[in-house]
């Protein structure tokens, strides 16, 4: 008997396994395809690795900038993405090294929940029956695939199969300028392939502050990257895209096509309806304590078919093992951030400027340009970014801090501190920021209120 | 009559115009060299613009490693000396238009306090006499010159005058392996220059983590570095460098000889007599709201003489601006950062382990590899670090983090918030932290409690 059964060993369940597996629970954890779930196999992991030889590749064609000069530069396709497989090897060895340090015990199978009787529930995977008195679902989430008239799965790549190509496509073609397709459209640029995007929507990156959505979108076209918004594809001729924009058909070819039009959750096949819990398509419905409607049963992550964030699912699955060992706690969304790894990265975190004023809400928004930020002048020839803070207008407490440029992806936690912590406008003043780091311009803001 | 007089242009002074100035007080500010000060002239911004060049260098040696194959690399020392003035006027002419935004009054010369008659304080500049209600001394610090037998000071150079170096010298002498010393060390050795540190100490970097500093020497030591430690130097011959170390008399000899040894403040020729400020040679006495024994008379920065970082004189500056204003706040220095940018960086706010130790503090401290956070293997191969956390036994309070290796420069920032915001353990657990960052280390240490 099993104190707590997880099903998916992706953020969420492997996190889980650890902090349980540290205060002493007997825990089980079911993978069907790989430890680390798809943020560590064909994800977060996979993506920044590519994006890092971008970084590389960037440093290196932009060197004589800063003094060092460089006889040629070119990127190796198949070396990039052989680098790509070993780090995500590596890091799927560590959660296994991690599920072990846990005590947790590790079933690659698909499990399907069976029955529950009393406080006992039953999962069976492999033909095996286990039980356990808790159970946590997280069986994340796959690429969603619209019903696009003349759509042929063999010939489209999603995230997960365009981590696979073996050879680099010279034109690329992305339907759904998100997340996922702007870090593609940014790494296929990098190695020389010609990219398209094509997005619904009247911007890229929706729920990213439109400001830096604008602005990267405006650095990538410089780059040479088409942009096709407003555009709503219509069919699919084998690899040819048409989509209609302002009225008129138009169409695109790619040697690759990405579509990248959002995730739907992994609620069917695992036998929730056999215990009674209660979801629909569109995800697990849970409380502020992760739990299901069923007792002792929790979800977290994507299944929940709302953040889809891995950090998001990771601490989804504290609060549910907490609720479990009885400590106090209580799932937040108000200070969960959100990075973009495109060159320039972006990260933010809390309400946008237009989330805020949508909610009716009374704030006051303050931006500065990087450069305001002695360092980044001093590392950044030729290059732009800037800072925008969101603060209640009565009592200053901080709602949101948007980057985009420098490293921004490694100064946005400590804005979660703030948030988190509800410090306001004249507490974040009174903290000293080390000199000189481009994180300051979070302070200098923060003076122009 | 101005509402406050500022001496030293540096980034206590300028800081303090610019706030004092946003609040509508009239603002003289003096500076006999550049505005600016020792830090974005000879300091901090023109050492962070070199060791940016020696990033990309360093970039560019291994990019193989990430799949981007590169020619030939080379440094052009005259290239990268021209960026660096480059950098430094064009930060000296922003910290001149902020003074013009804050419509403070800038007098480019020497300044001396003539007296104090009631409220009036007089100081004379250029042969002119200004007159100001409040005072603000920030003269700053400059490299102390010890009598060394044999120094003479057109054979050596300081920070000051290695930054004006024409050519790459073929070696360098450090006598002083503190922060300054550690980052010419890098640069240097980066560029090709033989490089031998001198330390009297039984280690670099006094104040920061003994681990990190060991670590730091045992990374510089491989890539070529000498370092002679437990060595005092007896007597200098032109640029050849006699120490003792372990009873015995050697020598090394530079083409260049380095002295970093510490810095004095600027205390004498301030005329601080003339109007009966308390100060020794070691510097201005200040409270905590940063006033001086004297009504009115206020000093921020290294001329207090004892953390000689540019963010705390900002603060310092700060505090000393809103205590004119009348605003509620105070001077602390348990949350001030510390940053040095070698390769690997290093970074660290509050308590040392040994500092703790020391007070008699009972503390728990937690240590985890940065390869722990898998964006540090996405993004590093061949390298290593690690996250420390000193953290109160009873109450979990946050004490201290220091880092080496990754971006922790920009990361810092957050681990300041969350002492100044008293954050515990737990608090600190149920932030949530972008995945995949190496701040998440932060975090993961932080769950080794």
């Amino acid at each position: 008997m099993f104190d707590l059964a997880i099903i998916g060993g992706g953020p969420a369940g492997y996190v889980a396994a650890e902090r349980a597996g540290a205060k002493g629970l007997k825990v089980l954890i079911f993978d069907k395809r790989a430890l680390g779930g798809v943020c560590l196999n064909e994800g977060c992991i996979p993506t920044k690795t590519l994006l890092n030889s971008a970084k590389v590749l960037e440093y290196a064609h932009e060197a004589a900038n800063y003094g060092v000069e460089i006889g040629s530069v070119s990127a190796d396709f198949g070396k990039i993405m052989k680098r790509k497989d070993k780090v995500v090897r590596k890091l799927v060895a560590g959660v296994g090294a991690k599920m072990k340090h846990a005590k947790a015990e590790v079933v690659m199978a698909e499990a399907v929940i069976r029955e529950k009787r009393g406080e006992v529930i039953t999962i069976s995977a492999d033909g095996k029956d286990y039980q356990a008195t808790r159970l946590l679902v997280c069986s994340g989430s796959e690429a969603a695939v619209p019903p696009i008239p003349g759509l042929d799965p063999a010939q489209i790549v999603t995230n997960r199969e365009i981590l696979q190509l073996q050879t680099l496509p010279k034109s690329l073609v992305i339907i759904g300028g998100g997340v996922i397709g702007t870090e593609f459209a940014d790494f296929f640029n990098a190695m020389g392939t010609k990219v398209t995007v094509i997005e619904m929507l009247p911007e890229i990156l929706t729920g990213i502050d439109e400001e830096i959505a604008a602005f990267v979108r405006s650095e990538f076209t410089k780059r040479g990257v088409d942009y096709f918004l407003n555009a709503k594809v219509t069919k699919l001729n084998g690899r040819e895209v048409v989509f209609e924009k302002d009225g008129k058909s138009q169409s695109v070819t790619g040697e690759q096509v990405l579509l990248s039009v959002g995730r739907r959750p992994n609620v069917a096949g695992l036998g929730l309806e056999n215990i009674g819990v209660d979801f629909t398509p569109r995800g697990v419905k849970i409380d502020s304590h992760c739990r299901t409607n069923v007792l002792n049963v929790y979800a977290a992550g994507d299944i929940t078919g709302f953040s889809l964030l891995a950090h998001t699912a990771s601490r989804e699955a504290e609060v549910a093992v907490n609720h479990i060992l009885g400590r106090k706690d209580l799932m937040r969304y108000d200070a969960i951030p959100g990075v973009v790894y495109t060159h320039p990265e972006i990260a933010g975190v809390g309400l946008t400027e237009s989330a805020a004023k949508a909610k009716g809400l009374d704030v006051v928004v303050r931006k500065l340009p990087l450069a305001y930020a002695g360092r980044f002048i001093a590392e950044n020839e030729n290059k732009d970014g800037f800072c925008k803070v969101i603060a209640g207008k009565k009592y200053g407490e901080i709602l949101g801090v948007h980057i985009v440029g420098g490293a921004c992806s490694e100064m946005i936690w400590g804005a979660c501190a703030l948030i988190e912590a509800q410090l306001r406008i004249q507490d974040v003043q009174e903290i000293v920021f080390p000199h000189p780091t481009v994180s300051e311009i979070i302070k200098e803001t923060i003076f122009q209120f």
